[in-house]
């Protein structure tokens, strides 16, 4: 029998994923499980996205145009002069979700065997589309004790090779919530300049920045037609089901490629659009996501602070997005915490799961020690989520002193 | 500066959009033009389905299982038992309309350089992701004076080489309306087991068939894991904006594949799933399929009939889809054809746009005289088309006549 494609078998499964099912076991034996695992957030959408949907005035559920609706597209062109970047409407694409934008950004910028600089730790999707592609993520180690900022950029630049297409990032990132600087993403501008490197700057949680000003790559008009903006409302909506994002360019080289790959895929979701175009034209629409913004700010503040009171917790307060991506030097393999946490620790009838750490480097054997967590509930939640983490690691550290003992 | 991709340059756009613009031109000139070049229908969505948008009962827009809402697919699963197919929850998976689920099977089956035999005239974009994924597909040409069926299935073996992955075809065909018969089928199935090839069926307008039975890829389970039905609800629904399809197989290593693949992109979106939902648990769904295919009928039926007004033009009735395939010996090159009934002639101020026959084969210098015309409006205006047609076809086949002469 025939078996399916080599790159098929090399797709590996999310470890998150793969530690679902016992989650859901904890859940049959009562357990309550504080989830922090993922990117969802508990942030009702707002109220004018959902009527656009509701009241969209629609006969014939037709294929929206390849490229997007009109009026979806008019209204992201406003969105993005609100915040100081002027675009014609042959620089921007609809696209199904960020991760469309970013699976077509990735092959129109690379041949399969192309390199693509990325600093790590990195979200872990980012490696199956260059599975699926056959491009190589050349990461770029970046450290807790840093905040995950990038290192000096001649450690950048000796990773440089003839194959390197580009240079991709998140910003502010999944999975560490660093918001870079202004003058680190001009180090990577310079050196995409001097090796003639596309720039994919993946921003979908750009409006969630708590310390200082959220910089877009589109601020650096000395990129001109290497910059690829991947975009979504996923995020800063609350609306991760919509499926809607979009891809920006200056490039028309590039755009025509994304016009093509629009074509064969047809459309992107037309009750989505119409619900983004109701949001968009609600003149209180920053008020929405500025709505949203403070929630998480706060949550980052109490949760950082909580972490605190965790013995040995390493990490920076991170200035975006909504994880804090910590060191526990108690815990030798995080993916074994989390499958004990699940499997056999409770706190009065409940635990917390957390994303193991090493999912999200290229590097192996980095970041068993650590742990991505999602501040995607209200406070008094984390709070809670915190002192449970607390004690499952003392719990966990004595285990796993006793399990060696034992061996010994 | 760096260039896009190879793959990305290599991508053809569509001939049917590089004609848009001069039907755009057209209507500024104050022309009206009837559009038989796309497959995009005028029939309403059924209501049901529009319901079960507008009452979501959603406050927070999360992602939406990546295999699909689980009460979507249950409500899917039932559909297929409808029509006598049993299928298990662990052999479909919700797709981003049969777009993403042909993009699915594609990769799947095949790496970069293998082969897939496709009959043509097939699809334009089965093409598009044949070149995004490096697949090469071989074709299998059948004719319009065979109401394009398959030739003798000696023809198909001696196109099976080493690098043979997998038989793909749409059934009811897009773009030539033809139902295969079981025995056709059967001797596809035959040789795919023969030769350990994967089966690709892409059957969005099963539910689309007019004389006989459409025969599912889903009926022969001799074939085993090696079948994959591509399908979507976009055309027995009416509702092409929705983005929803599905992929199934029999095969694990399949599904499992797909569920990597699922997870890369998140989910399918969410309110489209719940319409469907509603669509489909509503006791009467079937009455409304029927409605839409009953309209069809009576379209190709007229279309067909007038069809055979147009001296010289050759077809035979298809069996299925809202296409048909039409051969006039007067057209020397349709796609100028179409270019002239949009640019150069009018009658009493009306024009129509079919598609160019051409852009659907592989075989170069094929389908020049052909032309594809979808009967996607209703009856009074597709005679009028015809009408229009068959006095643009005259004049087309007179002003070249001059132009051979005169260049003589």
């Amino acid at each position: 029998m025939r078996s399916v494609s080599d790159r098929s078998r090399a797709l590996k499964g999310s470890p998150i994923r793969r530690l679902v099912p016992f989650a859901t076991a904890a859940k049959k034996r009562g357990i309550h499980v504080y989830h922090l695992n993922i990117g969802q957030p508990d942030i009702p959408t707002p109220e004018s996205f959902m009527r656009g949907v509701r009241e969209a005035d629609i006969d014939v559920l037709s294929y929206a145009p390849a490229p997007g609706i009109h009026a979806t597209l008019e209204a992201l062109i406003a969105f993005y002069a609100d915040m100081g970047v002027a675009l014609s409407d042959d620089e921007i694409r609809i696209t199904i979700g960020g991760s469309e934008a970013f699976a077509f950004a990735l092959q129109i910028t690379c041949n399969p065997g192309d390199d693509v600089l990325v600093p790590e730790p990195f979200y872990p999707n980012y490696n199956g589309h260059a599975v699926m592609n056959g491009i190589n993520i050349v990461p770029i180690t970046t450290k807790v004790e840093e905040g995950f900022h990038l290192p000096p950029i001649e450690e950048i630049r000796e990773q440089v090779s003839p194959k390197t297409k580009a240079i991709l990032f998140s910003n502010p990132g999944n999975p560490t919530g660093v918001g870079y600087t202004r003058d680190e993403l001009k180090g990577l501008v310079d050196l995409a300049i001097e090796h003639d490197l596309f720039v994919i700057s993946d921003e979908p949680y750009r409006e969630l920045m708590y310390e200082g000003h959220a910089t877009s790559i589109l601020e650096f008009p000395e990129l001109g037609e290497r910059a690829i903006l991947v975009d979504s409302i996923s995020k800063r909506l609350s609306a991760c089901g919509a499926r809607i994002g979009c891809i920006v360019s200056r490039n028309p080289e590039v755009i025509a490629a994304v016009d093509k790959l629009c074509q064969i895929r047809l459309s992107a979701p037309t009750f989505s659009q119409l619900g983004l175009v109701s949001f968009l034209n609600d003149p209180d629409y920053a008020t929405a996501i500025e709505d949203i913004r403070t929630q998480f700010h706060s949550r980052r503040d109490t949760l950082f602070e909580a972490l605190q009171t965790i013995p040995g917790a390493v990490c920076r307060k991170p200035e975006g997005a909504f994880y804090i991506f910590v060191k526990f030097p108690q815990i030798d393999d995080s993916e074994e915490f989390v499958k004990y946490m699940l499997n056999e620790f409770d706190l009065d009838g409940e635990t917390v799961m957390v994303a193991p750490g090493a999912g999200f480097y290229a590097t192996p054997g980095v970041g068993h020690d650590e742990v991505r967590i999602a501040y995607v509930l209200e406070e008094s939640k984390l709070l809670r989520a915190v002192e449970i983490l607390k004690a499952g690691i003392e719990a966990y550290a004595a285990s796993r002193e006793g399990a060696v003992t034992t061996a010994g």
